[in-house]
């Protein structure tokens, strides 16, 4: 069998082990179409090479002659960790091969912008920290994860801005892997909830789907026939700088009529400065909360500020079905605490948007997140790469 | 070899083939990275099923020993028809297996909407003229491509609602087939053009690209990853329905705010009223180019009619952009002739609504089409359909 065929026949095999695992190489012949005789010979590559193991298949009870044997991935194969890079802290996550979470650390920053040598820097202490609670090191990694806010194109590793880097154009992939000696792979944050929701979330039956995140901007990450699609430029999904208003309010981009500039913390806050009375010690999250406690309680000017918001952000998410007709969109994120910003009538605001046909629309799942799930995207998006380099390594002996 | 994997090498070599032909079979192996063995075993099989023909390769000048021999696809396999319902005519063209074109025909309709069997007639009607050019009958026909404005789910040949039919919901590809014996593909016209686009236009080159049609409406078609987006139900893509403004000018599907409200003839006919100076004969298209000379002209109503047509449009784009990031816009269509209004201030316009990276954003591409070209999309779309079912027809003999 010819080179690539035999890398696709690793690479299938693999998947359909992870995805059934454990299973037996005659139910993995009849689950992949791949014939036995190839079945046999590339899981005992897979054994030697230690991605996978056998396991006994406790579900044979015969007791006769030798016992069923299994196969599933090998969790200590490997070890991978999970970034996310957050407002003053690092959420991080270590899994093993398998997929299992091993330990979680929650790594405090004394900032919130960091010159790109300080983040690396960063980053190296608190997968330090990470690795020291199951008493090993950063080199005993075969991949960093790196969920990070901003415009980040993954396949030059450049961030052409993000919240957190004091510089813009950084190639912030290859600064950080030169500082840890492990792979790195870097994305857009909410590129990586969608990974998470994928892999571990409401997203691992849906073939196409959206999540869209809102914390004090508005993200989006796009998977199209179970890949997460990134654009020519590998900034698409900009969802929160469509624009939903011509020559409208002022985003802090500097264009005009952005979602963002009506739906985002600072749009809400900056409409709400009419109702502050003395309040001014206030954070910008009380603030927030004022506001809409006071919808809720039936204040004009302040149901007038968050239903604005709430409608805009509805015929935004129109737009995306219009488009793109996903099966499901999930909304992630903190400010999801807010259910009523984005509850029934909202939704219903959506349903009347969108083109109408005579099937039901997409399904929107509301899915609150905390930080440590989307270090959980970033650890699972490190796994798919570790994977591919690993049957490549494969591949490579083989010719 | 096991079955899905052989499948995998005829459908490899028959694309690469087609894609570099006339190729000798060493190139093949070289191109694929398919074995020199298994691509003797497999074009041998193609040779036999008559999908690919042996010809002299013309740079052999050696003139020594057997000449070297290429391979390409045969043209005579199987006819392709391709139809473009439009406003009132069918614009038929027929291909070879080879993608060239034989004959072309306009065949005009009596009237612009049809009862289901009444348009399956006129497409009998259509393409037994088509045929009789060629001397030949529908039932030579290996399939037959054909595009319909509106709101098409291609994965059960239902179409929602079309304006050439008087009837919602109607299982349209089904009664074709019935009508004709032969194996029909429908689409929504859009992705048709975006199909040609990928097959014969400017889209050869592009992985990912998006093609804009105006006409009397506002389509879309998206092609990710080499091939055309459809969605979940079957119908994305509905970038004239996209919402440019909350509670907006009243679209002719009954809701308000979308695109086309603001940039489809019946919008700027609906605004231009107030400049009919008795011109209560001329017909639509008339009246359209009144009011473009008009603003040309520098017509104060008429520009403010035709700049916020183009700045809404300009908007729309910047959106998908934003969303999709894709390497290349094709604007594509009728209403293409009338540069003025979708030229360089739009261009800029859009540009400058697009999330700022530092890189080029994507190139626009203007491309005028005539009905023609979209009925060629639609061979190119059952072209595809019908290169699958034959390389299924050989798989089906090996099993």
């Amino acid at each position: 069998m010819a080179g690539p065929q035999r890398t696709y026949g690793r690479r299938t095999l693999l998947a359909a082990i992870r995805k059934n695992s454990p299973i037996a190489r005659i139910d993995l012949a009849e689950a992949t179409g791949i014939s036995r005789a190839t079945v046999t010979t590339v899981t005992a590559e897979l054994l030697r090479a230690g991605l996978i193991a056998e396991v006994a298949d406790e579900s044979d009870k015969s007791g006769r002659g030798r016992p069923r044997v299994d196969l599933k991935i090998d969790g200590a194969a490997h070890f991978i960790a999970g970034v996310k890079v957050a407002n003053r802290s690092l959420s991080l996550v270590l899994i093993d091969f398998e997929g299992n979470q091993l330990a979680e650390v929650d790594y405090p920053l004394g900032r919130q912008t960091f010159a790109p040598d300080g983040l690396a820097t960063a980053l190296h202490d608190g997968l330090t920290a990470l690795m020291g609670t199951v008493g090993k090191g950063i080199s005993d990694l075969s991949g960093v994860g790196i969920g990070i806010a901003g415009i980040v194109d993954v396949h030059s590793g450049l961030v052409h801005w993000s919240p957190s880097l004091s510089e813009r154009n950084v190639r912030l992939q290859a600064r950080i892997e030169n500082a840890l000696g492990v792979p790195v792979f870097l994305d857009n944050d909410a590129n990586l909830v969608a990974m998470a929701e994928k892999q571990f979330g409401v997203g691992r039956t849906a073939k196409d789907f959206i999540v869209v995140t809102i914390e004090s901007g508005v993200g989006m990450g796009i998977v199209i026939n179970n890949e997460i699609y990134r654009g020519t430029r590998g900034c698409g999904a900009e969802f929160g700088h469509t624009k939903v208003q011509l020559d409208g309010a002022l985003c802090r981009c500097g264009q005009r009529g952005c979602l963002e500039a009506y739906v985002a913390d600072y749009a809400l806050l900056r409409e709400a400065q009419f109702l502050n009375d003395g309040a001014g010690d206030a954070s910008s999250e009380q603030q927030i909360e004022q506001l809409l406690t006071r919808a809720q309680q039936g204040d004009a000017l302040a149901s007038n500020i968050v239903n604005r918001a709430g409608r805009m952000f509805a015929m935004g998410l129109a737009n995306i079905v219009n488009i793109f007709d996903p099966e499901l969109i999930i909304l992630a994120g903190e400010r999801m605490q807010f259910d009523h910003l984005y509850a029934e009538e909202v939704l219903d605001s959506i349903k009347s948007s969108i083109v109408q046909v005579d099937q039901s629309p997409p399904e929107v799942v509301i899915h609150k997140w905390d930080d440590l799930m989307w270090a959980k995207g970033a650890a699972g998006y490190a796994l798919e790469g570790v994977e591919e380099a690993a049957v490549k390594a494969v591949s490579m002996q083989d010719a």
